[in-house]
């Protein structure tokens, strides 16, 4: 168990910490070298400000990546805790720096709270950051189980949910669902730096949501990038590819509309933009059609007003999206009827839940 | 004013309109070729299916950018409606083919509203789906101020505000507020088509919204990129040099970290996050930091639990996000100070609103 605790570094997420271990009781100790950021996690509740008198049971080492090891070597020297683990979101480097230069690499677990904002800074931190969302850790050979468990303990104490990882596994996987896409969004975002007023004024959700990432701390990022580089720039020549196929296809349908160059572009096109759609489901659907359209369940309408609105708000309640409904039409019955899919695992809870409604169900496999 | 309306085409954006403009009082008639999308938009209450008996006093043609010509002048020989409108996100080569091609083109008024989702089809449509979003009209020459003012009795009614633009300008425009970030996000979600599920299950907010346009129809963006093919591809190649370049420094980092060429890297590279943070702002914070920081509010803190979170909730209710507010510490004092930015127009208010909760306030000019 852990009932002291120290960050090192109260930005988003040292205070965020801060804040969720204080609010579970453990006693945590606020250090940064910029002593305003620290009094001001300190004045949000995330702790105390200063050093501790002896060793704390863990330190959470909450400064950017390319400072990790020197902090770690300092803090161990100077006898900080019994347990380390950092926040970084590239854990290569580190793991090779810490094994090879660190005075204890047994008290020291790797980490990547996977949760974020595109604000940073103790203002910005919330003791719920982390809840329900993965906790990467990367503990090598040398790491003692009694350090490792109380970065666990630390982990669930934030609400989040350990996942063990091999550190260059992790840093491929984040290259491609973190460090790539928040390039790729300043690479647009930057597009607009001197877009005109009349043209923002236009700017709706989707270009918001596309760049919102790119509202981060260049100098953060740019540490980050730099720690990735090499498994970043192979997403990055990828991309470059695809790019280049796509401006040749526009070029092509600009220039001889209606040939059959065009008509190979257009084909070209309309795969990409499928490619992405299934990119898209499988980060936004996991789990995929197969297993969530396994089961229809029909529902006849019988054209009352606000039944439509009404079955679709039964069917969000039970889990199932407007995305996963579909009506139809047919002539011969003049009547609509909804099918929703579901999964083997939901389909009867959502049936029962329905007919509960007064809803008549019939279930079938999906075809 | 309107009585009576058309809506050609009950996808996401025609089903919209018509739940908007039934719940006003306009009696909507709905028109698909596909009969089972008009079946459904009526049962959800956007209007009743088939054509009118007479002509009503506007049609709306929700139909992909590429069919909107065609579906006039057919609409028009029938004599529907005594104005039309069209929504399509692509405005010129309309206005264009209307121009030359079209039995009545005095009566029509390009259109698009701002509006959108990555869902489509009638069960996807929402009545409030255009409240308070520009709604664009690109009026020509030869539309007759008869039914400009249709249109623009409708798009009040739709509760959105109607913004009168040049075909072309309106074109160029959407391409990098919308087309281009729509590619861009179908690029990056493309790379994670094939991931692996231990990969997809560390892809967070960030990358859920980098990517969450390219969930739209593939079908439908293909006719819209096609299009806009010329304004689009100018954008795509500027954004396929800031790639190369940034390729470029990422390998210099990577081949030959700690020399010249690796520090000029990590300059180009802070370079470009800081140009997308620019970007981000233009859209994220129209108005700018001139016009927002005009005005510091000082409020002194003296140290009480939760008074911070107060504060930030104060200052958020009076319209002051948490990012225009910066807190310090003076090591003379002893004391936290937390300084508000706000712009001149709202200074006051926002000082009244905090004076009235009992904060000490004091207002200066921003340095």
């Amino acid at each position: 168990m852990i009932r002291t605790a120290a960050v090192v570094g109260t930005g988003l997420i040292g205070t965020s910490a801060g804040l969720a271990l204080s609010r579970r009781g453990v006693h945590v100790h606020l250090l940064d070298t910029d002593e305003s950021a620290a009094r001001v996690a300190a004045a949000r509740g995330a702790g105390s400000v200063g050093p501790p008198d002896g060793p704390v049971d863990l330190a959470v080492l909450a400064v950017p990546p390319g400072a990790v090891a020197r902090v770690l070597a300092e803090q161990q020297r100077r006898g900080l805790a019994r347990a380390y683990t950092d926040v970084a979101s590239v854990k290569a480097p580190t793991a090779l720096a810490v094994a090879h230069g660190t005075p204890q690499p047994r008290s020291f677990v790797g980490g990547h709270p996977m949760a974020g904002s595109e604000r940073s800074g103790p203002l910005a931190a919330r003791a719920d950051l982390f809840e329900d969302r993965p906790w990467i850790l990367t503990p090598g050979p040398e790491t003692c189980p009694g350090a490792l468990n109380r970065v666990l303990a630390a982990v669930s104490l934030c609400g989040a949910v350990p996942v063990v990882m091999d550190p260059h596994a992790h840093d491929r996987a984040v290259a491609l669902v973190s460090h790539a896409p928040h390039l790729v969004a300043s690479l647009m975002a930057a597009r607009l730096a001197d877009a005109s007023g009349d043209t923002v004024r236009l700017a709706g959700r989707g270009i918001r949501d596309v760049i919102r990432v790119a509202g981060g701390d260049p100098g953060l990022w740019t540490d980050i990038v730099r720690a990735n580089a090499p498994a970043i720039v192979e997403i990055l020549e990828a991309l470059t590819k695809d790019l280049e196929a796509l401006t040749r296809a526009l070029h092509a349908l600009e220039v001889s509309p209606g040939t059959e160059g065009a008509e190979d572009a257009l084909a070209s096109l309309g795969e990409l933009l499928a490619r992405g759609r299934d990119g898209w489901a499988a980060v936004h659907r996991p789990g995929g059609a197969g297993t969530v359209g396994a089961v229809t369940l029909t529902v006849p309408l019988v054209g009352r007003p606000g039944e439509v609105d009404r079955l679709l708000h039964a069917a969000e309640e039970s889990g199932i999206g407007a995305q996963d409904i579909r009506l139809s039409w047919s002539g011969a019955s003049t009547e609509l009827s909804a099918s929703l899919a579901a999964s083997r695992i939901t389909a009867e809870s959502v049936r029962r839940r329905l007919a509960d409604d007064g809803w008549r169900v019939s279930v079938s496999a999906a075809p």
